[in-house]
């Protein structure tokens, strides 16, 4: 834990803030503070800054908090994913946060298995400690907003626009000739990016994309599994900035 | 599976291969193959080529193959890394042989914990076939040879130039001041890429990565997971050459 996270609604008017259950456990053992120590926190959505510990007892820690005037930025970079293996989605969650996305829409694709929009791991009380847990890895606030989208089309031709409003698109496939960080440092501002099922995105679903202003970009020859993919992807995108 | 991996012995002089266990079932049950069909597979640390398959039976599948001249060429960049958490270690194999590396260096740091060594997921018997699940993934051959370092200081100073001749050397850190991707972007040929324990490196361990002509390089002001932090890092090496 690389920061502290509270809610809003956690802080008193007075900028004091007392913490019970794993997150005083956190400070009290494996930090070990004394009062007059200060850790990072942020709010969720909301600024970063610091707490000074001014008390500690046996089950509470109490902070008292200052924060940065200005809310982190949302990370430029939004990902449309074929919705991948529940197994698979639920390693994601925490490193997609962690690397930084501003947004996570999920899909329907040929190549997407039904019963992968059945499970648990699509619910907001599973993902979202998991993007926290990666925003505290990487010191950040922003929880990026995750939608899903069982039909493919309706999502491309009329909801993307409202989703994402004017952002550069790309698709990562084996048939783009660009090098993804190429389009990427050509992006004006936001980008989205589009990661296909495992198997890749059909003939009908690349041909929709291309005429909805998708940019397809390669990331060479070797085929990667979904996660790595993202990861790397996400990475090459972030690197080109 | 993107690639049925044979060993060399398996081979007959003929260029005929019967395949049993878990191969053959994989093409029995999974790509479902009938004699004629043309599959792609490679030699470990041999060449790629296509196997056809000329005969099925109920626990066989026999394949007559034929290979590219070429071997394929090793992943420029090699990795030298403070062994992570055995949970992250056994994840990371496959992940770091699809996204491609020359050489796995595992070393001590002071952050690693002692008791990491002691793992099963550091024998070959584990981690060979999780290197090997991951070059299926990505269709390559070339096994990245293992080795484990617990002596940080004599691996650096006397085993370095022996294990990753004529590399450019680059250590991932936050206080470097240069991009991965634009620094790895001038190594003229191979590449060894340093990652080090959660937490960092400690002085002493930076001073002599320095001392020894490490480059420090940074991935702006997220701190990323070890092994999130690997496939990153990868990923924006990769994307610059």
């Amino acid at each position: 834990v690389n920061l502290i996270v509270l809610t809003r609604h956690e802080l008193a008017a007075s900028g004091h803030v007392i913490l019970t259950g794993s997150r005083a456990r956190h400070l009290r053992e494996v930090l070990q503070v004394d009062p007059g120590r200060s850790v990072r926190l942020g709010v969720i959505d909301g600024p970063l800054g610091a707490g000074m510990v001014t008390d500690v007892t046996a089950t509470t820690v109490t902070l008292s908090c200052t924060f940065e005037t200005d809310v982190p930025e949302r990370p430029r970079v939004d990902l449309l994913l074929a919705l991948p293996r529940p197994k698979v989605l639920r390693r994601l969650w925490a490193q997609l946060a962690a690397i930084g996305v501003g947004r996570i829409i999920l899909t329907n694709a040929e190549r997407v298995e039904r019963n992968y929009f059945d499970t648990h791991v699509l619910t907001p009380e599973v993902y979202r400690p998991l993007l926290i847990e990666g925003l505290q890895q990487a010191r950040d606030t922003r929880v990026p907003p995750v939608s899903i989208h069982r039909r493919f089309k309706v999502l491309i031709e009329d909801e993307l626009d409202t989703l994402c409003p004017q952002t550069m698109r790309i698709v990562a496939d084996p048939s783009g000739t660009q090098r993804i960080g190429d389009v990427a440092a050509t992006a004006p501002e936001r980008l989205l990016l589009a990661v296909g099922p495992e198997g890749g995105w059909n003939r009908f679903e690349l041909d929709l994309l291309d005429a909805h202003g998708f940019h397809r970009a390669g990331m060479g020859p070797r085929t990667l599994r979904t996660d790595t993919a993202c990861i790397a992807l996400l990475a090459m995108v972030h690197g080109s900035v």
